[in-house]
């Protein structure tokens, strides 16, 4: 590694910017502001569609708006300057058409957006796969690997649970719309409609706001109720035990990988 | 095996037509085709009790049936063809009177049946059982023998479980219609009345239709939400843990069971 | 063993009545007829509650409870007469006085009481304990044996989750009363009001009856619908596997047993 | 040790008050007495907010208010007497002032309050601190140190799980929004409120004060419940088992403590 480069601006700003240059565990500070930035932004955004707190506030919210962007932009191009140091990338040219680049330069764009009505929103949770990419070598990384390892491990129980599941809501759906099709025509007067009473009853959430009335509908609810309550435990039982198994394979590559890093430094 | 049987049209459309015959995993591409068409046919039957959805697509509806009803009623004419390929059915004429012939010839005439209320629902859904049988060796036989095998393993267990349970719904009806069947003689004027509110609790669906409103009522309600609330996730437990045990050993013989058809072909 | 007395009546009609005289598996003929009528009793009884199903059906109800209550009346004259068959019963005199004689004549008494109102009710759910005697060895003791062997296992940690339990109750309950208290004074004016609407909430059941309607309410609301979704899970799953635990001992010990008292019966 | 310090009353006094010098298991009879008062004074707390209880029993509140109060003084004195008798406290000045002595002069005064209002509740429900302090070697000190225990050796699955569970709200609470906002501005008009709607949902509560109605909002909230429920099904089952596990610990420690313990005092 010649020491000019080292030494350079550039080297150390990419090494602040792009996490994977930086073996380090967790965000470097820049990413840690970024991450931030965002994190208030969305939050910000979340504020702002509540009219009770927007109303007044209208010029906090653009003067935020305005700040953040602006990081975003600066942080847009330093990326753009610095993306070279990264043996990956080919050329400033490639990188500012890859994925990446392009997300980013659409949240300076979203940062920027004056109008920030349902659209804006719905880019600024964007803005979370962003979050997501910056902390790409910290822990947040490893989980959702162990998600994605849970889901893919029991992939085939959860299959066969849902289709049970599915099969249950079909089940119980025709059923109610056959018993209380007639009683209640607005709540269960076709299967779709009393899917909508099945799914709140299955998961045992129970809103309330449609339940059988007839002594045969309350009969045929309550075994819904009961049989469901069984079987919906089943992938959530599978789901919590393979979450369990895979973060404990992760928790242990975890712990292992940084001695493998500082060897492989080592022999360099 | 001779050559000349091998070759003929009777036996490949055999091969794709009977489960017991095709040994590969799976569904072979005509059974899919018309699984597939099975499914739709359900999907639209759903669809169709919905009025706001069936008003001014009738034709579509109609013209569907039609399209489905043909496919069922040639898949129905192969079957009777090509049934004496097995060997493990006698004659075309003990096959045409066995059960599975009579489902599908009563498949052929629901898809047929102009008039689709409330009993072609039904009908429809006992066209589920045609799925099964045609995935038979597929995946979800499999998982229905976990689920048989599941609930069979842990019968006692679920039995004691599903006494106390019940033992515990009866108390706490019982003792709701004591306490509120004065003051709400509609919701607990009787111990079938109130087990309607007590399945809802013991369950935590909690629709919230009925509920005591006297503070001796509340007591006790609350007393069955905690108690129900333990005593319904054991039997939760018990299926989650054998329906995970079922499913590891039917994997583990789903793994080795290609081999051992291998085996056998290669001893023929 | 003399031999007049094995071929005698009465010994032969208190081993069909004394379940401790019975060394086999499961009831008795006479015994499962007697648990039979009482299972029988009970369901009246619950529907009996029904002006629906009663009114009309008066006579069938009455005809009944008279058959039942001869039932009763002849088996309690034959435990009188039996019971000195059994070598732990010291005198006929002893018996009658005993706690399940006096029981079994409430029974009789309860079944030949012409009024069933709620006292009825209360004593003809207290007749579910003569089952339980009746099935002393058989299955449902065991059952009985397991939970009580469940709880009386992890008493110290269900404890502890009851504590845990019982101190977010009561946090919750408080900090419902102070911050909606004055917004909605009926539901949440004292803290036992609000501590009906916790249990709601922490059992997660959440009839719909009283829930907070501020900001600040319905923040602390969801907090603690959150942690108490997490805290009522732990004794749940204590209970569970402690259960599970429980069982497979029980099993272990019911498949050795009817070995160990065939060996005692050779040595004989 | 001198055998005149022994004999002293302040010794004896000091054996009973400060549980740190009491070796043996569970409270001592002053410490239990008490507990029960302070258990009862918070019970009483309660019972004074409901307007239909205290109403005619003032002079009742009253009194339990006096007597209470003199028993914590007489504690607070005995304490402020006894103090020197610990090794680890340097004078009676410096004990006067430790944060246990000022929160329990702070008792002394809570109790001597006449006027009991929010205020007075919040300061008893402080007064819980020290039944524990009391316990210190007690069960329920170890029953801490359990939840403590459990939630630091999974703090990292915990932390994930938190994470994806607060993503799911916000996007749920987004979704809502974005489909349900203009048809009921009042309950999904912006995030925020969404996200009331969205905690009730997730945790399965479903209170039924607000739910979507459109057939679009319906599809969303149905996804949401079933992702939810295996979403947060995930954290309660790490919760569990760890707690399981760090109780199994704890009691193999409580079982080998009072033996290490004794050998200690022999060695004196």
């Amino acid at each position: 590694m010649p020491a000019s480069q080292e030494s350079s601006l550039r080297h150390r700003l990419a090494l602040q910017l792009d996490p994977m240059l930086n073996r380090q565990d967790g965000l470097t500070p820049l990413n840690a502001l970024v991450s931030a930035v965002i994190m208030i932004g969305i939050v910000m955004a979340i504020l702002q569609t509540e009219q009770t707190i927007y109303s007044g506030n209208e010029h906090w919210f653009r003067f935020s708006e305005l700040l953040f962007g602006s990081i975003f932009l600066l942080e847009y191009l330093g990326r753009l300057w610095t993306c070279v140091e990264n043996d990956s990338v080919k050329s400033r040219w490639h990188y500012a058409f890859s994925f990446m680049a392009l997300a980013d330069l659409a949240a300076v764009m979203v940062a920027f957006s004056v109008y920030m009505g349902n659209g804006g929103i719905l880019l600024r949770i964007l803005l979370l796969i962003r979050i997501i990419r910056l902390a790409r070598l910290g822990r947040f990384s490893i989980a959702l690997d162990c998600i994605i390892e849970a889901v893919r491990s029991r992939g085939y129980e959860l299959l066969i649970s849902a289709i049970f599941a599915g099969v249950l809501l079909l089940a119980s759906s025709t059923l109610l719309y056959l018993v209380e099709g007639h009683h209640q025509p607005e709540a269960f007067g076709s299967i779709l409609r009393s899917a909508w009473w099945a799914i709140a009853t299955l998961t045992t959430v129970g809103y309330g706001d449609v339940y059988p009335i007839t002594g045969l509908g309350r009969f045929c609810a309550g075994l819904t109720a009961i049989t469901g309550v069984c079987i919906i435990a089943v992938p959530t039982g599978i789901l919590a035990s393979a979450f369990g198994d895979a973060l404990s394979v992760a928790k242990e590559r975890h712990r292992t990988l940084p001695k493998i890093l500082e060897r492989e430094r080592e022999r360099d």
